[in-house]
């Protein structure tokens, strides 16, 4: 029979909590928070959830591919079928506060409330961050918990590359990782039991509603490809404009074919959020351009068609411009249903969220294949997300940190 | 009377001068040449450049807007009505070898050939070397002969920024200028009584006329501008099309606008290089694009007239994506008409030289508003520049060179 779990005097406030960070990582050109991972930014919130939850007598490490595991279990039990909550630390460029940091900084307030019911806890408990969320720095998101899974496979993580050229393999070793040991991780996977992640809402649902926290039903299938259009590379004062091929004028071309084609498939989107002219001068005609395309739509073969149809668009118009165009994959994720059994179980301890579906991709839909998962939701009064409009109201996010502590409660204790 | 110049032994091959700095600033991922002005690169030029003309006797200063003077005045000329020979050694980001290094390095070698020769000079003579003569690190063109010639305020150019948020003012203070001083230089200006330029053609014009060295008749007006777009930065995934505000989606409408405004108005020019979505996240709707516009055209008013078309035509598909966009010229240069009696007196000396046009900016289009310029283009067998596949035969180098030697003495001793 595990022992009563001693009551903690005061539970800190995520608001609180999410204040002592709110000077990490500011970004002065974009507005809101640069934190790519092992950035110093994405160190300091590491370090800051690693202090938190030592003071809290909570055991961390770091598994070989980086992911922080906080291990709070007074009972001793064996570690196994634990149950874990978590999120990430990392963000997009110029990013909002809450995506991420929301989803920790509840996880360590709702084990302040945990510690202050008295309850008798039948399964271990961890905190979980993962790296390389956003893929922000690597190109891959959720980078972490593929590798956990064997998602991705180590060799071709080990080759990635951020926008300095630095390959994944030598910024891990940098950070104390073995690169030789990062990738699929039975081990580490086979403790879990049951994954719940807290996480900012990043559209209106709740806003529309009118209700601060809702439960996840499923992540729809999306994905990023790179597609690299090439011309010929020239004078721009000197050379006609019968004589060019200027690929980013058939990149552009493709910019309005996918927002055509994604419109013309509710509820599709389709996204080009970051373009790189080669050289990039503005006196040059560009020799080459990349672009990165982001699609999703909960059908995975409506996914494949639509990017099917703007790589067959890019064909045509480069071929129109004298330049071709190539198109890679670079990450995939089907889309994820959250286990039904456990979702029941969510509604049953929260029985006044609504359930919601999501477009935007998390370590839970990565985790979901493996283990039952679960999400929460916490209302976004800006409805925006990737962005400093982003935001959470302080009540709301304490509203989301109790209904996560009441879940855990019921995961822990059933 | 001027005594007579002792003759050099030989003369400094041109090819045999670049191959010397063929290895300084090469751009490993653009390919050619990223020498912006004061990196490491450029500042190595420099230490080349003044070494040579050390070699040789002249005198080097830099001048309180870092342009540098080589004088070879042997026989104690008063220091007016010089005839000056230069150009620059920056370069746009992976651009070739020969622009702006092939003038240096024809002016060190005519310098050799003149020595060679029993001339007895009425001038002294000068060889510049001008700043950011591209624009790649401030943004405006010429900067080096623009602020010598007063054509851009020194108060704007002291707060230029390059793309890390570096003032030009602080820049310059690092690299040895008084930033207080910079500005329009009365007392340098009227030292230079001629000024002849030579720069490899970024055209095909020598190439398919068969001849390997031209006469400037005068350089296009052209200039640049930088176009803002701004809508609602958002979640990839999240945000359905119908919500959108995506300033990419208008960005790359004008892209296209623009190459479809100059190919109705032979024979402009309209060229987008470089274009910035900021964050610039691959799952982030940007919430603001920057991108710079490149017009030119013979006739002035029809390069108004093509801004404010493509202007016109980028608010109109800003507002159809809810977005706003704002134009702010960056710089401007009319057309250039060099001088009619300096070009007469080229051709006589030159009589197998035909005369062309370029649509490309240079010095020398600068100081033709103050002083009788003149120019000499060198065949570029690609007709590409702006890019690795920039070339200049050796031979032609050579031609070059002793075309500009024998410019040089007539404009010395006539």
């Amino acid at each position: 029979m595990p022992e009563t779990i001693a009551a903690a005097p005061t539970a800190a406030s995520v608001a609180g909590l999410l204040a002592e960070v709110g000077g990490t990582g500011t970004d002065p050109v974009r507005g809101g928070y640069s934190r790519p991972v092992w950035s110093t930014a994405e160190l300091e919130l590491r370090e800051w959830f690693t202090a938190h939850a030592a003071a809290r007598g909570l055991d961390v490490e770091a598994d070989r591919n980086g992911v922080l595991w906080a291990w709070w279990n007074p009972a001793g039990l064996p570690l196994t079928d634990a149950v874990v909550t978590g999120s990430h630390l990392d963000s997009v460029p110029g990013g909002g506060a809450f995506d991420g940091p929301l989803g920790v900084a509840a996880a360590l307030a709702a084990v302040d409330h945990l510690r202050g019911r008295d309850l008798a806890p039948r399964r271990p408990l961890a905190l979980a961050v993962f790296p390389e969320e956003e893929g922000s720095r690597f190109g891959v998101a959720c980078l972490g918990s593929r590798l956990l899974t064997g998602a991705i496979g180590a060799d071709r993580a080990r080759a990635l590359r951020d926008p300095d050229g630095n390959s994944f393999a030598d910024v891990a070793a940098r950070h104390g990782l073995d690169p030789r040991r990062v990738g699929r991780d039975d081990e580490t996977l086979a403790r879990i039991g049951t994954f719940v992640e807290l996480h900012v809402e990043q559209g209106r649902g709740l806003v529309d509603l009118g209700r601060p926290v809702a439960i996840g039903s499923s992540i729809l299938g999306h994905g990023r490809w790179r597609l690299t259009v090439s011309g010929e590379g020239n004078h721009a004062g000197t050379t006609l404009m019968a004589d060019r091929r200027d690929p980013l004028v058939a990149a552009a071309q493709v910019v309005v074919a996918a927002r055509d084609a994604a419109r013309a498939h509710p509820p599709a989107r389709a996204t080009v959020g970051r373009v790189q002219p080669v050289p990039g001068g503005t006196n040059v005609i560009a020799s080459r351009v990349d672009l990165w395309l982001d699609v999703r739509h909960p059908d995975d073969a409506t996914t494949a068609a639509l990017v099917a149809q703007i790589h067959e668009r890019a064909r045509q118009v480069a071929a129109a411009e004298g330049c071709t165009a190539e198109l890679v994959e670079e990450s995939f994720s089907p889309t994820a249903h959250f286990d039904p059994a456990l979702r029941e179980r969510l509604r049953e301890v929260l029985p006044d969220a609504p359930v919601l579906d999501t477009g935007a991709g998390h370590d839970a839909g990565v985790l979901a294949a493996h283990l039952p998962t679960a999400m929460l939701f916490v209302r976004n009064p800006s409805g925006v997300s990737h962005s400093p409009a982003e935001h959470v109201e302080d009540v709301d996010a304490e509203v989301g940190a109790t209904a996560l502590a009441d879940v855990l409660a019921d995961l822990l204790t059933r």
